[in-house]
């Protein structure tokens, strides 16, 4: 009995396992209805016992969720992502925003000094339609804009652990601050883009350290008169 | 049946929740075997099929490990430290160090500014530490004395977010560094101290700045050398 317990506790994680790979590999992307039960009881020869553990393991990890009478819904691509975003729930936005001028400003360094020429081109893209959003007070449109610009600025810093923690943090501060701020003024980004085009690392870690000085004092103005 | 199993499922999300608040509150410490399963049945009043499943969600999550014969014990506090760990293994050194770069210059900059009388203390008696078993050539003795010197630093910045991210990321640097580098000289931290001390951001970036920089180019003449 307890070599069968034994088996039956390692068989468990190897689906778990199994099925996390192909979670986080992007082969189930996030959205996608994973197949029906006695589909993957038989691809995987196992019992459906193993398989319902295996899968109550992953909707705890936060990567699966069960909608009854729907399916089983993959809605993250990543254990670490999932625990970030918990995490910074119980941040406060000062906080969270200073963990984010931390990993941008190692970004504008790195994107200055490593940038391709494709990234380059992203960059300007980006830029131009942040700029252009912005002329006619577009707000939806600036915001989409901004975080594509962002992104394509972490893509030229050629770090994938950058990338990763960077994501997660960005996407939280843009949370809170889109439930904060409501009359939110576009923050510009050229001197930043222009000092990564001129490959002047000290110029883009500034155009950081300035623009996170202007959402510290944004958020303190609101705190102080939430008005 | 549907409503069995649905109350099923939401007990052992239940049961795994209130274990995990166990641990990442640290009342059950890393280290700590956790009760005999008779008991925890009838504390939680579920069944052991329940508990079972729920134990083994922690397993998967890197909370717990279960030793055959001997128990079940915790291992790590904190699903977000796991998570970590388990990226930071797949990254390289150079990309962990930028990392560890961003976090540590954002820590040394807020640390200037917000340390309490206390926290000066602290950092002073650590820096004391780390002079005192260079000067006597202990590296054991350094390492343990400045894993306490950056903690304290870390403390003193008085953001709990940056430090749960810079702890795992630390741990991770030094681990990486101990396995590469055998004839390690250590690298003074007193004019990070005294840049605090002094209330000097700019300048206690500055030396977190060089540091890394140092570190950055044992490791390019390392890999070029592995002599």
């Amino acid at each position: 009995m307890k070599l069968n317990k034994t088996t039956r506790l390692s068989l468990v994680e190897q689906v778990t396992t199994q099925i996390g790979s192909l979670i986080e590999s992007g082969q189930w992307p996030v959205g996608y209805r994973i197949p029906a039960e006695p589909y993957l009881v038989e691809e995987l020869g196992v019992s459906r016992n193993t398989l319902r553990e295996a899968i109550r393991a992953l909707v705890h990890s936060g990567l699966l969720k069960t909608k009854p009478g729907d399916g089983t819904f993959v809605i993250s691509s990543s254990i670490l992502g999932v625990a970030l975003q918990r995490r910074l729930k119980e941040s406060n936005l000062l906080e969270t925003l200073e963990v984010r001028h931390a990993l941008e400003r190692e970004t504008a360094l790195l994107a200055a000094v490593r940038h391709t020429t494709a990234d380059l081109e992203n960059i300007k893209l980006n830029l131009a339609e942040c700029e252009g959003s912005a002329l006619v007070n577009d707000y939806a449109a600036f915001i989409e804009a901004d975080i594509k610009l962002h992104r394509s600025i972490v893509k030229a810093a050629h770090n994938q652990l950058l990338m990763d923690l960077y994501e997660h943090v960005a996407e939280s501060v843009r949370l809170s601050i889109g439930n904060m701020i409501t009359n939110y003024q576009p923050i510009p980004h050229s001197n930043l883009v222009h000092a990564i085009i001129e490959k002047k690392p000290e110029g883009a870690a500034a155009a950081v350290d300035e623009y996170i000085q202007q959402f510290k004092d944004r958020i303190q103005a609101t705190m102080e008169d939430p008005q």
